[in-house]
């Protein structure tokens, strides 16, 4: 079929992700038919995450030169948004992982881009973080031949639970600037803690990690380059997050439509003789499927920005990268909304029976509540409104 | 400079229009500097009408092998909803001449179609109509000859007072079906009145007009074929009126950044120096404008959409079709409420002074209230929640 | 203090209750400490019972010619709504007895009223219901002497679990009428299933009870009578949803507050060193309030209406029920919407931290959206719109 | 018929107006009659003023000692809620011209309070005003005797022109104080000029007035104490505002349940006989009514707080006093909303033809929207979210 180029966004598109996942419906189907019993026992997904490995998604964000698929953001974040619609815990472990090799990738010199990046093909390597920036507890103490030691923890360390490899940031107090470095998971001093208990995403193994006197070897330690282009990392991060939340609503719609279809009853008062007949539940979905579709246009419009500034390579300009940084903030915000609203209607939609405990159709608003808490909306509101009053575009700051 | 390719759409992009449009730019400036004065007046814009035809703008939608500059529609709709931003009645004036190409280009006979578009493009005809669907006073009685004698009243007929060639659809009681025909304005029995007097849009020309024994000749009826092709004509009119509204919170939030930068006051008790300082107004402007570039980024897609099927030719599917109509109807469901939103909003941004009568700052929101009810939005959702609930794709309609 | 009338009703309100109850704030505190833990557990809250039967309030609707405190609407709600504020099953549970001790009042004869009255003084009884009208599953056969034999079984059935009376509604097809009835929860042949398991809500002992040749003595049936003021009852019902969904919306109020007050830290950004300084909180502190607020304002409208017209006593017209009929639905709209949107901020309020699962914030949401699908909110809505466009006003039905 | 305490209020209650007006329906009839050209024609209503005058409602606020109807201030608003819902401009005239008598009744010495409250009875005085705050243009040079000499501007003097009597602010450079008197509007020196052309609220009066050399007499010259009791009368001129929100909501409804009554098409694909039997019509007429209800419930218990303060006079406390001014700030933000609101979706309710020119059915909106701008919004949201978070109630200022 032609399908226009922009048209039926909610529809599954896996066209475009073909060269890189064989059988991506197979997958979305079977994390679909365990997210409900996942969402409630919490803790680690292990036989799950190896599916997604056995995809072949891990390498989502690998160049082509290292052996990568080269995906360009729209049809990277199109695969995670796929599977956000059915589990967006596990598809913000795979967006994170994507997010440390971009870290690799802008940061690492070409030795280390080489190991790490071709690794991350040859391996399948779950990548783990421990980068919180507003969490400094972490302390780096030089050890003189250009490695370090680390000594402390971290909180909020999403994917770092059943993961190979992790990014890791900690303070030298000596120099007063932030170390980044790459290390095995497994590397001995570092204990991943099973200390993850929130009221959704509760499988992101986003537990804290401790450090005890932590090798870190010269060859590990990145050079934090402060560009433009690098510093686009951050922006890959935040529209991970949109397209997790434009998932959860699209998610919660294909439930929402699911569950009306087979067990909708028409109200007494109504009138009609199908629940898919009464008009005010028509409109419940009209108004659902507009705000899922606002949210995913404005995350296709921001994932195209960033394509274009992402292969303008190191040269790029800031006032591109602030572009980027303001089409990214709306597309956040339009999604937080979306998120939040559909996986509250969906329930307006479905009725007073779909709020057995079981069916766990309250995990879509609170895996959205959660994850739309990640950095307060307020502000984002702000740093467009400044653009739209005073035309000043976004600084480079930890969440922009 | 390098443009990402979604980006700021809310910047002037006059480059994607230039083959088209000498002096756009100037262009907007003569019209925005009237445009507060026109309001108040009402009646026909003959100055204004001229300077856009001067422009270029009539052959927008003509294609290239008959002198057009075969724009594709998201370029059209792009300087449609520029003009929109300052003054939405000629916008609407010039998409609705666009509109009635189209009708032509669908309709007509390769004899038909060279004589009209050539003659748009070589002549500058502004287009008017009286094919107000919904008005069955106009009555029309065969001669026996091919052509038809046209005898009754049709009510708003947008465009037609001033216009030199205009479109006409009339009842024909003898078959039960409708004539549709391109005849000259000016034409003997066509008598144009002066009754347009509505809230807003109030220099679109759409009054009444009278038909007393108005001929039409057999090489003038077009023959209104039924494809799924020529029905695309309903959709393209409704991207008109969806950019229209973009346009209207485009430039509602143009005025209130203008206002506020030149006039605003920090409140008594805001704890700032500046206006622009003031958390609460900045947060209203990022509100309006993240409303305002979802508006643009739906009508962006469903324009993409549309343009790739218009593209398809007569061999259109149903389907294809359809889901243009369903991207169309999510746009305009968008613009609707955008347009209305921000600008009412303009006001809590501007303060009490804003509402000083000959600013006009009020013509945004009367423009978009009276064109926002060119039909109902409440059964454009359930088209949208019908596809969303059963998977039932929107019928064509008068209105879809 | 001199309060103003209907000055700060966020405010406790022991004073109006003071009649009634004993140590209400202590009997507050008891429920909150618990509240959230309970929630994880769901269940049966045994202890929480007997302390709120302890406290005496269980006779809030017994007129005080049986004992009772002869409070009035306003006041009951007033009690009910502050047990709402920090635990809304265990509120719904007080609620549903004091409707079941309302029933008796419309429907039992002297003696009925009498010996169900008194001993709900006597004994704190708490009452249960096997009422769904939804639910037709319970037969009824009469036993020729005036009594019935009870078969089958009935869903929701609020309270019923932990209660010693309860109100049975069953269909006998013999008649094509419901019977309706007074038996002992602990009458042969009731069994009461622990099957309640939703997502909020979770100590309302809502769960199924089947009957199995369960007697109903003569004397135990109730004569339903259809009068006006007899269907006040669903009116009051309602009324005990709609302050359930006030309370849940203080509720979440107030432990924002105190999250805030207690854990709350600035923004990175935002300039300020408090977060109680933070522009953007305190909007949210204001928006919250006034959604709560106006909840309460309407429920005091709808109670001090429904009072009115409670004190009518049997001779109540129609059209004056109607007119609470209308008042209730307006309030349980407006609630509706303030429980789920105050309960949603909360955690904009408070942050990311606050999603730790312990803490159970998320339960605010969790029972308003299971307690508003109690009916759909859309068919009240069109009722007021009725009456609002027709001048109809509602009819008696199962729900209003 | 015996109507609930807190019933239906979008009703006409003439009854507890009863005393104060001989024919409320007379009046609001023959203003409603003019209202829409009246609105076109701007200026000044010197015949609906007099007709105003002659029902006695100018002494609304006048004390009974005073030979007022010594009006409690639920009726006071009662009645200006009333005319706002035919002519919010009218209305507010009204409202302010209570406000002066206040500003004499709680400034004003006894003799004072004899001469102009007496006054305002036996002459029925129109009050006008040239106070506004933000406004500190007009000096007072103080005459040696005890009185001023009056020389400047001030803008936003509502109800001045026309008045026989008003109030005065100005700024005494000499004490760096304000000097607050009554005179005749009449008196040497005053200019009124006719430059209020707003795009709503046309016929306010509120033009500029000039004073030169204007004498003030030592008589004249009211004390401004500055206790709780006094600084009341800023919550009572909100809630003049509020109620102003409360009409023009519930007028806007009016206005639409009558043009879709009579009016009214169902639209083509509705599947509905009658305009009146559409679904979404139904419920966009439940939504307004909702809003207007909500606005009107708040109004109201604003009202009975202020009465209640009112009552305890000259040693009301601050705390009872900023109580008022909370509950005063959450209904003035409820009927902010809902003044905007319903006045906007009365033409999704009456479709396209409701805008027509001539029936000036945008006046509600043009307005809500003028006066909605008299403080901004965003700072009362601020000052219940200091108190819902902190427990800070509002200071008293120019506007709270």
């Amino acid at each position: 079929m032609n399908e226009p180029r922009h048209a039926d966004a909610l529809q599954t598109r896996q066209a475009s992700a073909a060269p890189v996942v064989r059988d991506l419906a197979g997958l979305l189907d079977a994390l679909r038919a365990s997210a409900a019993q996942r969402d409630r026992e919490g803790g680690h997904a292990a036989q799950e995450k190896q599916w997604i490995a056995d995809a072949g998604l891990l390498t989502l964000a690998v160049p082509r030169e290292f052996g990568g698929p080269g995906a360009h953001w729209p049809d990277i974040y199109d695969t995670i948004r796929q599977i956000a619609r059915v589990d967006s815990a596990l598809a913000h472990l795979l967006g994170f992982t994507c997010l440390q090799v971009v870290s690799v990738n802008v940061w690492g010199n070409p030795e280390q881009r080489t190991r790490y990046l071709n690794g991350t093909v040859e391996h399948r390597w779950w990548w783990g973080n421990a980068v919180n920036p507003l969490d400094t507890r972490l302390v780096a103490t030089a050890t003189g031949d250009g490695g370090y030691r680390l000594d402390g923890q971290k909180g909020f360390c999403s994917g770092t639970r059943g993961s190979q490899m992790m990014t890791v940031s900690a303070h030298d107090p000596a120099t007063g600037k932030p170390v980044f470095a790459v290390v095995p998971t497994g590397r001995e001093g570092i204990t991943v803690h099973e200390d993850w208990n929130p009221i959704g995403q509760r499988q992101t193994d986003s537990g804290s990690v401790s450090f005890a006197q932590v090798r870190v070897e010269p060859h590990e330690v990145l050079d934090r380059a402060d560009t433009s282009y690098a510093s686009l990392r951050t922006l890959i991060s935040q529209q991970v997050l949109t397209n997790l939340f434009v998932g959860i609503a699209q998610g919660a719609l294909d439930e929402a439509r699911a569950y009306v279809t087979q067990h909708g009853r028409p109200w007494i008062n109504s009138g009609v003789d199908k629940a898919t007949d009464d008009p005010y539940l028509i409109q419940r979905f009209g108004e659902m499927r507009v705000q899922a579709v606002s949210a995913e246009a404005l995350a296709a419009r921001a994932a195209y920005a960033l394509d274009d500034a992402w292969r303008q390579g190191p040269s790029l300009s800031a006032e591109t990268r602030a572009r980027v940084a303001l089409a990214t903030s709306e597309a956040k915000i339009v999604a937080h909304s979306a998120a939040l609203d559909v996986s509250e209607k969906l329930f307006d939609a479905c009725g007073a029976r779909a709020t057995h405990a079981p069916l766990a159709l309250d995990r879509f608003w609170r895996n959205a509540r959660v994850h739309t808490l990640h950095d307060p909306i307020d502000y984002r509101v702000r740093d467009v409104g400044r653009y739209a009053l005073s035309g000043t575009l976004p600084e480079v700051s930890l969440y922009t």
